[in-house]
């Protein structure tokens, strides 16, 4: 496909949405059409499975469910949403996608990193981003900033211990996907955080040629 | 476990509603608690996934997508409803499984039996049912009979061509799970089909030692 897939990830906490405004105010000024997602949902069906993920009343959720519906979700993004912006040549920047369902699924909740991916493969058929930037902050630091937002979804009120696996995840997996995956420490303030992404990307995005 | 696993399946018009009711008054005389149930569904999340499957709005939704949601509400549907019943030695009869995910999204959608059946693992983790009775009609015979029910729900809408895939898939998957498949004629009279269902039910749990 002729775009370019960015995914942007990180753990609870690390700025994901203001990084994403303020990317977006920078790639406001290229010439080439960008198209922000998010997983889980970005379209009718998805959203409408992003619903049953987060509801707080679903607390009996199996872990293996949740998976198995973040991969339902991420496949009907990807056939509205991602793949007809590509074969158009735009830009796609995501709101999370695999790599968190093998961070919170894979690791933090146990069920292992190659079963997760595997069960993905059916989802994606083997598509993966073109970049990934994930956004790592300290756990402590990261559910302290979220717990002052008013209301906490199913998934945000989970302990420090598991934030932990999580940003432990996310480290494994940089590791295993290092010809895509940059590290940005998101433990600095929100202007050098949102200044070291737009850098990357921008840069990125030069070396395609599709600027 | 202790208790049974049976599934009952079957393509659209065959009459399984009929057969359980049928099987509910027959099991009823045993010494055995029997739980009935059904797929997609059966427990408060899974029946959040079903909504989401059968929404006639959800037009747009995609093969693969429908596959992982239906796998989603089985693993949620096992660990809620079907695994405790079992533990406590109770009788399950199930309408619908795995194999209607092989027959109507293996086959009939052709994704492949292999790769509903692998994905599915992920859901399963490798439990299969004690026994499973496939009632076949001709699929045209089925068609007109459920076209008396009021209203169709996405899935019912589908053409003959359909139906006939669905119908050729339970009998190659007849051929392959065999050791616990029995296939039942249903273009008889639904007295004789119950009768035969009864009989082969009843036999079974005698068999098992379970009445």
């Amino acid at each position: 496909m002729k775009g370019l897939f960015i995914t942007i990830e990180g753990n609870d906490g690390s700025g994901k949405s203001t990084v994403i405004a303020s990317l977006k105010e920078q790639l406001a000024k290229l010439n080439v059409e960008v198209v922000y997602t998010r997983e889980p949902g970005g379209s009718y069906v998805a959203e409408k499975i992003r619903e049953v993920i987060l509801d707080n009343d679903n607390i009996a959720m199996d872990d293996r469910t949740e998976a198995l519906l973040y991969a339902a979700s991420r496949r009907q993004h990807l056939k509205e949403t991602v793949y007809p912006a590509l074969e158009l040549g735009k830009i796609v920047v995501c709101d999370r996608f695999i790599d968190s369902s093998l961070a919170y699924q894979g690791v933090a909740r146990g069920l292992g990193i190659d079963n997760i991916y595997e069960m993905n493969q059916f989802a994606t058929e083997g598509f993966m981003p073109d970049l990934t930037l994930y956004l790592l902050v300290d756990p402590q630091v990261g559910i302290d900033r979220k717990s002052n937002q008013k209301e906490l979804d199913r998934l945000e009120h989970e302990k420090l211990e598991f934030h932990t696996k999580v940003y432990n995840g996310y480290l494994e997996l940089a590791e295993r996907f290092k010809n895509r995956v940059v590290i940005i420490d998101a433990n600095c303030s929100v202007e050098e955080e949102c200044s070291s992404v737009n850098k990357i990307v921008l840069d990125y995005i030069k070396e395609r040629g599709l600027e």
